[in-house]
Formats: C-alpha cells, sequence, structure tokens
C-alpha cells in the first residue's frame, strides 16, 4: 500500500532552560536524551516513530544556530529538507513557516505538524492517530489537532474543550474544538477531568496548507506579511537573507494563542494514549520505574534511606542519603539540587547564571 | 624565655569516612580543609598552632599507608619524628605508641597530645591551656585531660563530670574527673549544662610518660604487653617490623573506653574556648558564615529560594534550588545530597559503596 503523502514538519526549536544543568543553550530539550531510560534524544525517538507516516523526508524547523549538533541527528535527505529558522519566534512562526512551506512545494498534500520533545505510548496509537488527523485535513478544510483524553487532573497542559462530533475512526472521534484552556488550576482541572468534554492539548496539528494559510493571514498577518515576503525568494539563493529579515520582523507568539484559539475551523481526535509534554524533571520522573521507596533515578546512583527522589547522573556519580522528594541533576561541570514541584522555578537558576555572567554554565 | 621541654603528640590517625566524598581512604579528616574558609587542612592548622608550643618537632602517630600524603604537609625533621602506625588500632594505642617513645627517649618531659582534626578559637587560649596542662602534668602524677565549659547541650561529643578542684591558672581551673560520660540524649545534655558540672571531653592529654604507661599495664595490658615488646626495638631498624606485630595483636579501643574511664588519677582543665571536634558536615557548616536565609556555603555555589543548605562544592559547581536544610559536598567524580542531622548516616554510603564493590569512590 503506498504511503500516503504528507508534509511532514517536526517542531524543533525551544531551549533547554528547563532542564538546565542537562539543557544548555547548544544542546536544547529535542537534543537530550529524557524519555525513560532510553539514551538516545527525544528527537531521535521522534524521527523514528514518525519517520515511517510518510516516504518524504521530515521536515525539521530548528534553530539556524544549531544546525550542527541537529544535523548529527539526521540522515542527509532530512538535512536538506529543514528549515532553519533564523532566530526563535515561537511556535507561529514555524508552524507558519512549514505552512508556506508546503504550500509551494505540494499545495494539495496535508501539512502534518508534530513536536520533537513529547512522550507518546504506544507508538502504533500515535502513528494511527497521525494518519487519521491528515487525512482527516485533507477533506475538512478545518485545522485538525491532536486531543488526549486526560487520566489525571494535570496542571501542566493546556486544555481544548469538546464541541460538536463531526467524524469518528477506529481511533478517536473527531470533535469541534469550542475553546482553547491554558495550563489551569488544580481545582479546575479536577473539575475538567471529572466532568468530561475536556482533552489535553497536543500541540500536534494537521491542516491543508491553504486552510492554515488563511488563519495566520487572517488572525496574524504580523506574521503572515513578512512570511510571503520571505516566500517570494523561496528556493532561491538569498531566501535565508529574506527569512532572516522577516523573523526581524515578527513577533513571538504561540501558535496556539495566535492562531488557533481565533481561528474558526478548528477540530480535535480525541485520543485515548500515554502522553506527556515532558515539560520539567517532574514529568521526566513519570517515565522512570521507580523503585520500592518512589525514588527514580538513571545513571550511576547510590540511593541510601530516601524516599522520592529524582535523580539523574549523566556523568559521574550522585548519592542521596536520608532525602525525601529530591530532585539532583548532575553533568560534569555543575549539579542542580531541587525538589519536586519546581520545574518551573529552574528557570531562576538560569536567570541568576545569566546576571552572574556564568555562560561557561550556560552554553 | 626557653620554651619548655615538652614530647608533642599529634594524633592523626582516623579516616575520612564521616566526609564521604571530601574524605576517602587516601585523604582521612585531618587532611581535609574543614575549618571555615581556610584553604589548608585541618593537620596544617594544628601544626601551625602547636609548633610553637615546644622547640622539639611534634610527632605525629600517623597511619604508615597514607605516608605520603602526610610529608607533604610536614618539614624534614617533623617527618623523621614521625611515629608511623603499621594499621589502625583506635586511640588508646596511639597514645600509648607516643607514651613508649616520650618514655625512651626523654622520661622526664611531660607528653602532650593533642587531635590533628578539632577546630578551636582563639588560638591563644588554647595554647595558653596546652602549656597549662603540660605544667600540671609535670607536678601531679595524673592524667590531664582538656575540658571544655559547655555553650549548647551537644548530644555529639563526650563529656566529662567534674570532682574536686585540685589547681587553678588564669586560664582555668584544674578538677578531678569525676566520671566520663558517652554521648549523651539531647535531655540529658541539656540537664548537663543547665546543671553545671560537666565539661566536653576535648580528646587532648597531658601526662608524664610513666604516669600513661602505668595505667595502660594496669588497665589495658592487651596494649601494653605487645607495645613493650616491640619497644624492645625501638630505635633499631627492625622496630618497624616489631611495630607492626605488636599493632596486629591489640584490640582497637579507644583511649577513653580502654584507659581514661579506668585510670584513678584523671584531672580535667575547665577551659572557656570555642571548641569543636569537626565530626560531621553539620559540625564544619557551624564555622562557615550564614547568609541571609542561613545557607553557609564554601566554592563555587549558586543558592536560589533556598534556606539552611550546606554546601561545599570542592571542584565544580553546584545550584541548589527551593530546598530547605539539604547538605551538598561535590568533588569531581561524585556529588552527596543529603540534610542536615545526618552526620553518623554518611557512613551508611560508604558501607553501601563497600558491599557493591565501588573502590573508584572510596579511594
Amino acid at each position: 500500500m503506498p504511503k500516503p503523502k504528507i508534509t511532514l514538519g517536526i517542531l524543533a526549536g525551544g531551549s533547554g532552560t528547563r532542564f538546565w544543568p542537562a539543557g544548555r543553550r547548544s544542546r536544547p530539550k529535542q537534543l537530550l536524551a529524557l524519555d525513560g531510560n532510553d539514551p538516545r534524544s527525544l528527537l531521535a525517538l521522534t524521527l523514528e516513530r514518525v519517520g515511517s507516516i510518510t516516504d518524504e523526508p521530515p521536515r525539521l524547523i530548528a534553530p539556524k544556530a544549531l544546525a550542527k549538533p541537529f544535523r548529527r541527528e539526521l540522515s542527509k535527505a532530512a538535512v536538506d529538507a529543514c528549515l532553519w529558522e533564523p532566530r526563535p519566534r515561537n511556535t507561529a512562526a514555524a508552524v507558519a513557516l512549514i505552512a508556506y512551506a508546503g504550500w509551494q512545494d505540494a499545495p494539495k498534500q496535508p501539512v502534518l505538524v508534530v513536536p520533537a520533545d513529547h512522550h507518546v505510548h504506544p507508538v502504533g496509537t500515535y502513528r494511527r492517530a497521525l494518519a487519521a488527523m491528515a487525512s482527516r485535513a485533507r477533506r475538512s478544510s478545518s485545522i485538525v489537532t491532536l486531543g488526549l483524553l486526560p487520566d489525571h487532573p494535570a496542571t501542566g497542559y493546556g486544555y481544548l474543550q469538546l464541541g460538536a462530533l463531526v467524524d469518528e475512526r477506529a481511533v478517536g472521534r473527531f470533535h469541534e474544538v469550542a475553546r482553547y484552556v491554558e495550563k489551569p488550576s488544580a481545582k479546575r482541572a479536577k473539575a475538567y477531568v471529572k466532568g468530561g468534554g475536556f482533552l489535553w492539548n497536543g500541540g500536534t496539528f494537521a491542516f491543508m496548507p491553504e486552510v492554515f494559510i488563511h488563519a495566520v493571514r487572517t488572525h496574524l498577518p504580523e506574521v503572515a506579511s513578512p512570511m510571503e515576503r520571505a516566500f517570494e525568494r523561496y528556493g532561491k539563493r538569498d531566501f535565508a537573507k529574506a527569512l532572516a529579515a522577516a523573523y526581524d520582523e515578527m513577533p513571538a507568539i504561540s501558535v496556539d494563542y495566535g492562531v488557533m484559539e481565533q481561528a474558526e475551523h478548528v477540530e480535535t481526535l480525541a485520543v485515548k494514549m500515554g502522553w506527556d509534554d515532558l515539560g520539567s524533571w517532574d514529568a521526566i520522573a513519570r517515565h522512570l520505574e521507580p523503585d520500592a521507596d518512589g525514588n527514580r533515578v538513571r545513571g550511576d546512583v547510590t540511593v541510601v534511606d530516601s524516599k522520592g527522589c529524582v535523580v539523574d547522573a549523566i556523568d559521574g556519580h550522585v548519592a542521596v542519603l536520608g532525602v525525601e522528594d529530591i530532585v539532583v541533576v548532575r553533568t560534569g561541570d555543575t549539579v542542580l539540587v531541587t525538589r519536586r514541584g519546581q520545574g518551573e522555578a529552574v528557570r531562576d537558576v538560569v536567570k541568576r547564571l545569566e546576571t552572574g555572567g556564568r555562560e561557561d554554565l550556560l552554553q
């Protein structure tokens, strides 16, 4: 059976800030091994699981400044297909970039955009969901997103409120999206999960190029206009220069906030599947096997009389003694000691190092 | 004024177990920099403060296996004066060794035995106390110990219960010792400090050689007899071999338990002075300046939103974020993360590493 023709984009922007000290400016999250005990990077795992969806090479949307480490993870064909972003402009610009590229190269085939840094399980369900999303996008003139049936009241994810049922497949049902909800309070998250009718926002999209372009032109012209000027040079030698000029002009806005929340025709595929956006060390811990005392460790670690700790010994050895719910991440030059539930605050350490001029610990 | 003739012994045995990972088999506590922010080892600080008490070179009683690192800290004369212990046999053997050596070399001068790994302050008071102890030993036929007036109900030290007043100097009063008390419970320690009449046992001794030898012969013949056989070869080429044979036979017993608690004539000099036996990372922390949140750190450390932490970054960088009362000790190959009050339990980590065959982390 021939594989469907799909323009497959992989969102590989983003920084390693929340994963310092493993994550650095030169080693963003998607280049780190953060999924269970698998020693491969999140990007490598993503390439493996989406590579078989289409015969065309995947198109990475990735920071140009980090082309070198990214190239190491890619085939020659995938390197040639990369869309290098001249600077970070959040996901609205990144998704617009692959939408315009798809429109130029293959306007009749759907664009499927997946993040490079999520955990999914099982992979078979995930692949079927992506194929169903692309197929639905081809016929519906909607932007189709991936929605996950929540199994606990997570406060770290965005939610989608379900509207009318519009289609059904073996892998799940397609609904209109009634509303986007930012990360909720614990109380609200509980109500969403208990009451039903809410999904986790999987940050994964399928659309026909002209559908997304119509939405970005309508709701985010400050991204659409510079991008269209740049795409006048698409395929020419000065495209990179034109794109750099466009990115200079564009605001940094997320695709959810800038496009999806405004767009008229948004649908979601509600899938029951293990999923995690791996947003913090606490999230990483969820995919490591706990010992009898709930400690979750990777690498060369000695645990004595401790409970609920998370330890990632990337280089060297770590010993924990008589502590609870402590998080330790050790690399060659530094070690972070914090506690569970401090995921977002890791940024505060990075800020402190920035103001202290500690480039040595940030690069 | 000529300095008094004193045989000055420095007890430099002991292990680094409680200070792992800074302390290793090849780097016992006395070779570590653990006193405040001073970068010198405890032994170097001890040599500096006791060196001026007598004109003779100090005689280290130190493990032969570690002669090399010890030699680095010593003058040529001090190296020649070393008494190398063939294996560890606790303090009864170590003090007996210097007592017998003093008896052979200078039977008419007192022996003063000081630990190589304590904190004292101010040094002037300490020196006056040592001189007074040696002077008292010369005249009293007692074993004279150093007692510290307690300023808080410490549970980590041994205590001495005071008996009759026997002498008085500017630096303090000499009392008979009524009783030795092992490390007490918190309740008992409070009662001792509140009621008065108890001192901390400073582990420091002055005696005429024949006085101590009489005591060890009487109360610990299993140490005295092998030692005397070895000393028949003292000053001869085969003394080291004879001493090794003696140490093979001897039990490992502390001088307090084996001799002092049994001896008839024991006195103590009650001194008011800052003193600490630096028995754990918590003790080390007491001599570091706290920041506004009570964190005490050494080395390259970034502290964010944390309270009461103790961090020793011996090599590399440590960041702590959002934690309280956590202790972090980082060296090149490992890091220990524990909490305050776990001082003794550090041994459990060392045991775990021993049973796990992790010689790489113990040497």
